[in-house]
């Protein structure tokens, strides 16, 4: 099998580490920088126990003023701002697949409002695509560079597109409740000090604010007459890894909770990746927890115009790495699983 | 000071043993029995290693057949259906403050149809009084059988209460969606054997079909011209306790945010337990665990006719055995807030 | 490949499920039973949600009276006392993978003094070979009843014997200090009201008194002139699994910590599932849950003629379910990793 | 009652944050400044939501160039060698109570030996007290350097120095085998990164090697005719906080555990923060958790020669900030339990 040379950089975070870990075992890829901010010299081992076979791995490396012309793709776990500089450097036939939110906001000022940084790479934003791999594989196909969707969009826009498309749901009603573990929220927690606060805790936070939302509501726009605003309220849960969207929908005139869910089962029918369950299932994190797997319930509601749909995913997976490496798979004409079964 | 003689029954669960932990301190009680199923002639330690003093408290003993005439108070934190037989033993003035649901639906076939047993104490019934502490205090002062509210119910209520009465919201659009540590949802872990599904994982249950549900409405119609139906949801967290409602409402013509956190701020003004904060404010169960306050949150929604409320409580306080000896401590004559803070 | 038909008895305990989830996906295994005590007739998802493909799997039965006649391989999963008159059921051909202590006891007065029920199957009891994988494989290869050793005792075992076998050790001073996650203390968690016990706590228990004791005590003694005691003490970790044993050595004459490192490495040098590292290795349960590996570390002590080991291992796979499938990969001449890696 | 001017330094800490709960309630304190490095200006509820009436505390400040002359008595909650500096420019009736290694080792080169960094206030070095409160009572309370002890070492020689005392063990022979939360070993946790390491993970570490040894070779050898050396082994448990030290001892000739009981008993008898318990108590962190309490038990071992104790703190807080304040209890003249109980 031909051998794709890949640089993770950002390699020592949590969605990093889960990049390391998927990459390493799959038999198209050579990793050859593992780049990160401090450490540098150490092994990969250090930061994650669990990582196997690490001895074939590079050291941590520093990517600033690293050549990067021999590298195929470079994922780039960073905080935002950073890609921008990084996708302006690569040569022509290398891919970026961007984990970041750099590339996700098609608008130049929504993205500086929301994320309070100049964009460095407008010219450059044209030819990202948004990596939710299901809904835009042949774009995915066909660019340099892939910006993956945020965890909480992958959960709640997979579920709701098909429905939008199908024109089966209000648009103009459209409440996501969503719990993630903290891994997910890790931003927000920008020092470990914050510890306490997290330590058996349940708490909402960002309402109205999250940076996520401007990404939610302009992938549902695209397939929809006119620009759709969504209520969408983050909760932290005190557990590590994964997410749990509870999504509130009016129905549209005379569609049942049942032409929904045939809708969803037909829309991701030869998915690998998407399961829908009916309403008679319990649906549950621990059931995609190291997984790229998302997976979704359809329930009814006692008022006959109304559903409810639960979606979940293992954020650091189907909500980052693994989408990543989907993504990668995709790009380069691997089979779509690979390495993520 | 006076004390009154205090029985729990069912002090081996959760609840019961949160309710030794108040009661035991409490300069007006002395408890004389506390009654379980199995484990007879057991210290009270032997089931919670934390409760301090438990020398001076009776062995774990059966409830059928005891003696309960010298009673004054017993509290019954059993499954369902066990209290009915209890209130009819009890002599007229002793009371109850019963934790179940036997006494909190006031409609026999209501009550059947949720909870699969029949009502065994209908013509009591009629005497029960709904222990919401804040909202029902005059009538709980003046009844023997205090039916203490669940405890999604509990987060559930206190918000939306004042807000019903004053007509702020479109009561046709309830939307709450619950989120509580397992200890809370309890009862539906009918077996240990179940942990592998509880640890590290999040997940929705009951859809539509929670027994909290009849509950909620029946309480809030109470307070308006036509039966309030809600959208209901809970989801199972993993931790032990804490409960997080978000609710979703839109607002009645021309009122705002501020209206309504003006009118909760009003309402519950002199309240010790209950304290309601503003939009900047971050809420999480972390500040009202091992406590009995409930904090309340009206967080402003870009859609200006719709907000979004949280609130929390800890389960096995305000949601169980702190409201219980707050409704205790009302029906007595003692201060409020003795043994709770 | 043939397929054996295994039956599980206690299937829905947290050993039960853990020899499901293996056995499952096992392609010389055809589960025919899923014996229980309660919960007759449902599907094994409903008490681990993460096993799959489980509509292929017979749904939970009872025991007692049930056909054993077609079942090559019955693994029993059960509180202690139960196996014996199971093993004396079986046809002569059928094998007995016992997990839990009624088997492991070689002397009836040992075990019914540390067990407090009467052995009733010691006439079997002489066929019964104590299933410690690398140790006993020739003689697990020739028996109808395999009686897998406790996960205590795996953990401090495995380490002990290559270095009792070389005398390389002083086995008069022998420390063994335990530490597990309550998956494996489970039995004396009687009952879910002790959780309050559980919930963040580090506890002592058992001192002196584990049944784990005798069974450690005798195997060590089968490689010894004399009869070997020890000093073990079990500790409570509030994590579900995991087993981390540090076990205090003196060395004998002129021995060295380095004889020591290089007797277990050649000990264990072909050996698949364990893995001997160095003093410079942190070594923690992370790196062995959810799988059949049991990882040994040996520690320089400044007191030249001490040493300090320690072994981590699943309590849950090598420890339970994943040795006793090794060892029925042994009996049924499969590859010994079979379905374990 | 008199108010002491107190500054906390590195408040912002696990322990710091500790202190500040403590001392916020304290009736005898004025908290005049809460020093941190970054997070200037904030106030100490974004660190730990749980802290309350925050409003009354002065937000985060600079150490550095601060004005230290109407500071009474400063807390120093940084990275060991900080406080040496910090001790210097303090004038000579203000008090330091120290919560880092800076004054706990006489011995400037075993300090340097083990903590890398020079000992820049030798001179001072003489006039520290090693502030185990209930050993150390009569120097704390006459001197301006109250170096308080680490937590494992609290842990271990609350119960060791009264048998030294006794020459009631064999002072060749301890082992001492401490089991930690990971607040406690935070220092070795440099970075959010290795939350992964962490997440429910038992580990062994610093076998031989961990900074608390010499400090408690130091203390316990203050008792004895010649140099004391134990073997220490840390181990980092997946909780918050909490120790227990499992310590297995050679009693002298002729002793029995009895004897060590009623050592221990008569020695602390009228301990406010230390309970001495018999045999057959289980021993747990859970009873001691949030508090300042030292709970000990001895446990007979079945060589009649040999004893095994075993002992609970909240390492945050009788390894800690409760030790801290109850040394400046000792020190103002305040009430020992002032604050603490």
């Amino acid at each position: 099998m031909k051998k794709i040379k890949v640089a993770i950089a950002g390699a020592t975070g949590f969605t990093g580490l889960e990049l390391v870990k998927i990459l390493a075992k799959h038999p198209g890829v050579q990793i050859t920088h593992l780049f990160a901010q401090s450490n540098l010299g150490k092994s990969i081992s250090f930061f994650d126990n669990k990582i196997k076979n690490t001895k074939k791995l590079p050291k941590v490396s520093l990517l600033l003023n690293s050549d990067l012309d021999n590298i195929d793709t470079i994922f780039t776990a960073l905080p935002h701002g950073e890609a921008h500089s990084i996708a302006k450097k690569l040569n022509k036939n290398s891919v970026l697949i961007d984990l970041s939110a750099d590339f996700r906001i098609s608008n130049k000022t929504t993205y500086e409002e929301w994320y309070k940084v100049p964009h460095l790479a407008t010219n450059l934003q044209k030819k990202a695509v948004y990596g939710l791999s299901e809904i835009n594989r042949a774009l995915i196909k066909n660019t340099n560079i892939i910006s993956c969707p945020g965890c909480y969009p992958t959960s709640i826009l997979l579920p709701l597109i098909p429905l939008i498309k199908k024109k089966l749901i209000n648009t103009n009603l459209i409440i996501a409740d969503s719990k993630s573990g903290y891994s997910g929220a890790g931003k927000k927690i920008e020092d470990k000090k914050l510890y306490p606060n997290i330590n058996q805790n349940l708490a909402i936070y960002g309402v109205g604010k999250h940076r996520h939302m401007p990404e939610i509501e302009q992938e549902l726009s695209i397939y929809n007459s006119k620009k759709i605003q969504i209520t969408f309220t983050p909760h932290l849960i005190p557990t590590f890894r994964g997410i749990l969207s509870t999504i509130y929908l009016d129905l549209s005139k005379d569609v049942t909770s049942n032409d929904v869910y045939k809708c969803l089962k037909d829309f991701y029918n030869k998915e690998k990746f998407i399961e829908i369950v009916t309403s008679n299932n319990m649906i549950n994190t621990n059931k995609v927890l190291n997984t790229n797997m998302c997976n979704i319930a359809v329930y009814k509601n006692k008022f006959k115009n109304k559903i409810i749909i639960a979606s979940v995913i293992d954020n650091l997976v189907k909500g980052a790495a693994g989408q990543a490496v989907q993504n990668f798979n995709i790009r380069h004409g691997f089979s779509e699983t690979l390495s993520l079964i």
